[in-house]
């Protein structure tokens, strides 16, 4: 298999029902490359396995952790896995979310949502544009986006109604989401002149996964393709924005169910 | 021909340079018939002459204004000359700018400004709702989208920087854009529930038409596509969004050029 | 009396029970000269009257309609009546709100919005500009603000939520506070270099006026100071933001109930 | 001196030449007695002893660091200094601020700014807020405010622009001052169903202090009031938002010289 094909990254891939997850197959169904960089080395093999199975090519960089320092050993490791393969697209989809009253929240748990959240998100960032930074822009036999695409890379950040709305409950959370949002825009106004794209999308309503669906136990709420976001849905506008002309990049996208009330 | 293949309309095609006429050459490929509204006869009748050479099938219906009344009668017969199409994608594209200090804007200007926009955007979103209301779910044998788009219709308004910023020198054109993108935020809240998709764009960069390149006279300028928003990137991005799932919907979506400074 | 008292324009105060009104009566209080700019002739005199006997000096000027020839005409009276006055402060506190299903709203009532709204504040912004512009900064002889406000006039636009956010029902209304807020934002970009302070408020909750009471019908919500808006309350951060020094002006202040969810 | 008079404190001095010390100048002058929270033990006995010859009662409490434990020492001592003194006023103005293009900033800057702004902030609202939750409605005989505020007590958040626009050069810093713009926005909403007030401003400009005076060396600018942010000019904006009444509470504030372009 040709050693130029176009490689991409995702931190954050849970128990693999979720958007990293769906990203990583829809990604390595076209033609990348795929490493998965998250906790959880049960559902990160599980994960690679079945992306390997289908055609694709994925390999997974556990974390113990996401510290700067873990974060910069899995790209090291993904670097000397795949020397020759330029690092395109990279989805930043980790998360640690805590919903309680502020007076509950404890100080670790403020510490965990910022360090897992905000610190997390500068590390891939870093990570990913000291990469993007070394490319030129792709060309069409990597088999990636070409064309008017006009690009060296992709940064994508998986934001949520948190990130523009503080609300009872959210404090911790919604302080790690905004962060990661003035991190993309700052990002997306630094590097696009290096033709790197940076978005970031706000996900405004419940994903469907195996912990919402064990969470509502609602049978025809999981059916109902109007009421609750798919991932693969999902995954389908962060291929988009990858593939977006250069003359027309978009910073930010919201995405809701049909029948979401907002 | 079927006669439901389904149609395109689209209000505000200038002098066939810009976004509305990008929009209707991509969704004529696309396999929509092609309803052209808009003010100069000449300029409909060149697009629409170009639109059926290639192979797809518009018709003109010129406004003398955009009053309500103007705008409801384009849609009447639209309606007579296509009465089994089903109306499935709605652009609203026309605009009237003015930029000049507050206090040389004459009470006309002003009038024109709001007329133009807010108004006919009002009379454009309601003939395209009552089309769009009366419809069952698109289905695969009309040849636009189907299967998890799952929707009646799709109503896109283009927006601009001035939709969301009020400047010196735009408080007239400013003023309607804001209007704008309210009643298209009001829209979708309301209609999605009947699985109509209702968008707004922020178009936040200068887009290259006849009229920008006379303004700008920069042969560079023109060839450099990280520069300035190419018209057919912009359509890509309707015809995107008319295919989303409907899982995940966007209201809003920004587009600038790679090397904006915003 | 000093002929050069500070002059306090308003435009819209309703029956005499809400923001408006209650933005006269504390400015009456402060020292300036009132003028009275509304339909319903009657809740106009009543007021004046109210406002004279308590010490105060008013004057109304009726309008059969806020077009902007009505409007101008308004001013050319008020003018006329106080010749060597000063316009100082001007709040446009107008406006018609129609809360509707879109499909429900008729032509004339989105057009009775937009005028209602957005062409008036357009004639009263430009009729106000006109006099803060030939003004030199106010001094302490005139008894109104001095000394480090450092200012020609203020202009105070009354916003709502629906002038940040659309929603079901709202589009006419949005549409016009949008616009609105859109306006001020342009006008406070553009004049605060000639030392003309502009700026919007957002008031995000109901207040308390004859309407509201007879609509809830609700003694204890009536008597909640934490639980609705309060006019007099609304009418002290008016006067706060005409004294603020010109070096920390404020466009925008949003004000809600102590206990509101928001 | 009466126990009960109203404690005021703020964290973040600087030099003693800037917001921080200003807003404490104000509320001792006020008041309140005032407890200096800074870094910086030198700068911080000069602000107290000059409040205290003006007649005001200050004491400081030295932070070796930003550390939510230092913090919470903080508080403990103040508590024991001045235990019968109810805190009432609350203002978090300090902050680590670096400007640099994204690769350039080092992984112990971002920490840095995301402890000293995000972190510090969660420490110093928790220990306000479970003062203030302890607390009955202010009354007047505690001499701070009382009546239609209706509080326990006031808790404030000095912000910039960079709390509401990212841009090159500002991705930490404007990471950590989302964050802190979150934090205040869930806490407002989940503690003024207390009667206690959260408020945010955004500093949009460049504030006179002796630090910038000395990078802009340029005695014009600092003699011109319409072109710069006075800090007592900030301060008076702060008291305005602690005495007013629960019928109308802002949550953000933004502030600017009257002469910014913006």
């Amino acid at each position: 298999m040709s050693s130029v094909r176009p490689l991409f990254v995702v931190a954050g891939i849970g128990n693999g029902t979720g958007t990293g997850a769906a990203t990583a197959r829809l990604f390595a169904k076209s033609g990348y490359r795929v490493a998965l960089i998250s906790r959880g080395p049960d559902y990160l093999s599980k994960l690679a396995t079945e992306l390997n199975q289908a055609g694709g090519e994925a390999a997974t960089f556990p974390l113990k952790d996401y510290t700067p320092a873990s974060i910069k050993s899995a790209f090291a490791s993904l670097k000397s896995h795949w020397p020759s393969s330029p690092l395109r697209v990279a989805v930043f989809n980790a998360g640690y979310g805590v919903w309680k009253p502020f007076l509950d929240i404890t100080e670790d748990e403020v510490r965990e949502s910022i360090d897992t959240n905000v610190l997390a998100a500068f590390a891939f960032a870093r990570a990913t544009l000291l990469e993007f930074t070394k490319l030129e822009l792709e060309t069409a036999n990597e088999g990636g986006v070409a064309g008017d695409a006009r690009k060296k890379g992709t940064l994508i950040f998986t934001g949520a109604t948190a990130s523009i709305r503080g609300n009872t409950l959210t404090s911790a959370f919604s302080a790690s989401k905004f962060g990661i949002r003035a991190l993309s825009q700052s990002l997306a106004k630094e590097f696009s002149k290096q033709n790197i794209h940076v978005a970031h999308s706000i996900i405004d309503g419940t994903i469907l996964t195996d912990r919402t669906k064990s969470q509502r136990k609602d049978p025809s709420w999981e059916a109902d393709q109007d009421a609750r976001l798919d991932p693969d849905s999902i995954a389908k506008s962060y291929l988009y924005l990858v593939k977006q002309d250069s003359s027309a990049w978009t910073w930010e996208i919201d995405l809701r169910p049909a029948h979401e009330k907002w």
